[in-house]
């Protein structure tokens, strides 16, 4: 079975006391089982805060990242490179702290537009840092989900494959992979080759429309998504995510490169994507079993 | 009748004069009427040299730049925005010099990852601007494409929906738009329905896939883009672009955020795409015949 949650910011900019309430309470009223909450820096989360409301709103939390340019484990400069490890594990740390076993995003570089490409001494510090992170994490229960996410975002891991080579490297079970509809419609031959590729290293979906706005008003063929999902018998969480430039906070909109506004009302946006989730798996398991099931 | 073109740094990295050479006879040789030509500073180029060659291969140029940052036209400030007036003027001076007629790319603000959106200022600024070129440029026969690019490389025009309120507030029939199906893919609810907007507005086209590869490797539905255009009469330049690792110059690499190879062999990508562009577009114009033809 899967879950489906949702990315707070669907709802809120940040994660204050007040926010959070708002966006647990929006992401139960909508009928999500997960809230991904986003985590920068643990030490301005109100952990306790964040770990009542869930259990009070019996919603699971994963929590979602990217790395800073002071904060990237692919750095070449070890000093900063240790500071994304030490970020890192506060995360996995906060992470278990508020019930979460899931820690997805921009993680094994720093989340922004590179001026060049990896170098060797980029890429075997990610890997060593987070093989680290990942021992780390063990011990608490929590797995990372290592966002592949486009060009313009990150230069280390743009694709499933380059995740595929990526995690092998790290060799931990759980160091896996988080894929997102967005990013895969850039940089994907195709999203459904991509998935099925990961197989059972796919740790995290991320759903959203190529303009970021409701589901099924832009290009992305979802059908090929949910059906490859399903045939994978992928069993995690499928979270939503969006961004609109009336709602997104200046840091965020900077970040992702939010000018416009696709949508106002992110109470519909929300309810509306849950709805376009369950239905887009619903067939797409139908049309498994109609097919002649997954293959042994 | 559309005409098809390719841009050169399909098979060189920069418009010195060995590579115009290299590249207008890779062009032609692979069957293309048109070569699109990346002017960014015409006193770097030797225009005879490339007025020359382009007669002797029997090649039309078009001319393509990205503003940069000293000459962001949408600049607040307005010593910056008027040397991207003066440089764009150089630039529509040097297309006619060469026997070009369209001056396309991202000329509407600097060709760059922005951080925070676009004020009034800066929209004012670049219709004040690019209206200023568009008068010049008529007095040359110069026609204006503006690129609609994706979010990550301007601020300001992501849309055909953007763009059609940007050219209607310069108000130039020379002042046009520039389409490309690698942004559009990113930005767009529906390629087909932007094509179909722009109407008589759309000057000029690039097709690219959106791994910037091989045509019909990746995700985007071309058959949609050339169904639009065909139903649309469109009669400008189709042109192909692609990017690999294997290929790019460094600067290129950092500003389209090219990382990884997508392919290697240059001659042969562009071989493929223009039959790939030549069979789209001609069972495109069978299909919109056979539908009933166009609206009169």
């Amino acid at each position: 079975m899967v879950r489906y949650g949702a990315h707070a910011m669907v709802w809120v900019k940040d994660w204050t006391a007040d926010e959070a309430a708002t966006a647990v309470k929006a992401a139960s009223a909508a009928g999500y089982d997960t809230i991904e909450i986003p985590i920068f820096d643990p030490q301005l989360v109100d952990l306790a805060q964040t770990r009542d409301l869930l259990r009070q709103y019996a919603l699971t939390p994963t929590v979602s990242l990217g790395l800073s340019a002071d904060t990237d484990i692919s750095s070449a400069d070890a000093s900063i490179s240790r500071a994304g490890v030490d970020r890192m594990v506060a995360i996995v740390d906060a992470t278990a702290a508020i019930g979460g076993s899931i820690v997805a995003g921009v993680i094994a570089s720093a989340w922004q537009k590179y001026a060049v490409p990896p170098t060797a001494a980029n890429y075997n510090n990610s890997v060593a840092g987070l093989r680290e992170v990942a021992q780390e994490a063990r011990t608490r229960g929590v797995t990372l989900a290592i966002e592949v996410v486009n060009r313009f975002e990150s230069n280390l891991i743009n694709t499933a494959a380059d995740a595929l080579r990526f995690v092998d490297r790290i060799g931990e079970d759980n160091a896996r992979i988080h894929l997102d509809s967005f990013h895969m419609h850039i940089e994907e031959p195709d999203a459904a080759l991509a998935i099925s590729l990961c197989g059972p290293r796919l740790a995290y979906v991320h759903i959203n429309e190529n303009h970021r706005g409701y589901l099924g008003t832009g290009s992305i063929d979802f059908r090929r998504i949910f059906l490859a999902l399903a045939q994978a018998g992928y069993e995690g969480t499928i979270a939503f995510e969006a961004f609109s430039g009336a709602t997104a906070s200046p840091s965020t909109a900077g970040k992702a490169a939010i000018w416009r506004s696709v949508y106002e009302d992110a109470d519909d946006v929300g309810r509306r994507a849950l709805a376009f989730m369950q239905q887009g798996m619903e067939l797409a398991e139908r049309t498994v079993r109609l097919a002649g099931g997954r293959k042994p």
